[in-house]
């Protein structure tokens, strides 16, 4: 049985229980972060941690604990099962209080949340050569996508509509345009250029999605950041997505119509490649 | 201390949790309703229960109990806790399972929570002799406002704003026009018309906006169901909004611009005296 943290403790996972006056179960008043762990260390830790802070800070709410004790307890929860490739998940809420639209006093402490998911081989190259097929639908979230809050019921149910569809993801579409995955960014390749949407508050800040466009920056790639529509992309040499557990993954189909030859692409590939092999080589 | 209904068991408020992995607490997969509580009777419990099936139908969720087995848990809490005026609110979520934005399996048995909240005097008539001001906010919530998920952090932000403007509350508008409060429905008055937005999945279909529309009708006072904007409200005769738990609450000033003479208008007084009147007599 895992071992999870809540609020200090760490507890069998039957035991891992939140009040049902917390505002993260009440009014999805909460942020989160999923940090990948290859090889028992953590990928890219600082940059979630400095996302939870941001996401925290544009809701006015409390850090629990600083980035020092967190990553602790990032690491306590590793080591005690024992993760060798997986995740670690880690939720912030606004703590429980009596059920009111208002936030309650400043003094109301914090929910800290975190658990592990093994995912043996999550990095392993089978993983991707596949490639995923997507549906596009429309982006029906909440305006400020930019703030990772736990309001993912939307992006669930794309989730699902994809299934239904036999497909692997869905891409949200606003005004014309792709927005993002449900739970990843978006990308095409056209000729030698890496095309994936501008930031802003109608897609997440990836933290996977910083660290590529940084890699194919000093691996002179061309990089243009702006919207494109599902017909560009179906149009695309390429496409792909990445997040912080699937890395850089694939993407072959787009509603049904394959994308270049219907193959992952070398462009993917090489910053799949890159990609791993830095966060590997940085992980804490 | 309050006595909290979880998932069977009527527990003391401090033991009243539910597992990190529940769906409602990770992804805001869940569904609430509101019912008022006047004399230790239950407000149009019927109407609560038939759009709380439909918000699990619209989601694909099962229903923990049936209609008869909820009204007798929400019987039993307002006796053990000794409500005579105050709320009952009931939650339902998917349930708890390992984190994945697919839902888990048909078989995983959904998440009922509910409590008891004491207003002594809800229904007096001080409360709603002063009116409220409102201050209008973009609508920057997700597209299916029709089901009343707990995806509440929006409205939560909108209430927090009007607290910072030195007022009551905050009406949404999207696309130029009004769709509705942090909480409920809104109207206005032009000479002896009243003015609500149209149902649609831009709004909660209010169980008491139902029953002031069928009442007013009953009345012969003339119903528009439309679009308005906020400077249309500016120049309308009375303003007010609906809510289970407010009943008919005047509004008497949005953006700081006084609606009428800037008092309670005769309208919402008479709404809310048929209201009540109704809404006890079929109390249960």
């Amino acid at each position: 049985m895992r071992t999870v943290y809540v609020n200090g403790e760490y507890l069998p996972e039957d035991q891992a229980k939140v009040s049902v006056f917390d505002r993260g179960f009440l009014f999805a008043d909460g942020v989160y972060e999923v940090t990948s762990v290859l090889g028992g260390k953590l990928i890219d830790f600082a940059g979630h941690a400095a996302r939870l802070a941001r996401s925290l800070s544009e809701l006015g709410m409390k850090a629990p604990v600083d980035t020092d004790t967190l990553l602790e307890i990032h690491r306590e929860l590793i080591a005690r099962n024992g993760i060798e490739d997986g995740l670690v998940y880690l939720q912030v809420t606004r703590g429980a209080a009596d059920r009111d639209f208002l936030y309650p006093d400043a003094e109301t402490p914090p929910t800290l949340v975190l658990f592990t998911q093994a995912k043996p081989g999550l990095a392993e190259p089978d993983r991707a050569a596949k490639g995923w097929s997507v549906i596009s639908i429309p982006d029906r979230r909440w305006g400020r996508r930019d703030i990772k809050t736990v309001q993912l019921l939307y992006p669930s149910m794309g989730k699902m509509m994809a299934k239904a569809a036999g497909a692997d993801d869905a891409w949200m579409v606003e005004d014309g345009a792709v927005t993002e995955g449900t739970s990843n960014n978006a990308y095409i390749v056209k000729g030698d250029t890496i095309i994936t949407r501008h930031l802003g508050e109608e897609i997440l800040h990836g933290i996977t999605r910083a660290a590529v466009l940084r890699l194919a920056a000093e691996a002179q790639m061309k990089v243009e950041e702006r919207s494109f529509t599902i017909e560009e992309a179906q149009g695309a040499d390429e496409a792909f997505i990445t997040s912080a557990s699937s890395f850089v993954m694939p993407v072959v189909e787009i509603d049904g119509t394959p994308i270049g030859d219907g193959t992952p692409g070398p462009m993917a590939a090489r910053l799949r490649e890159i990609y791993l092999d830095e966060a590997r080589r940085k992980a804490v």
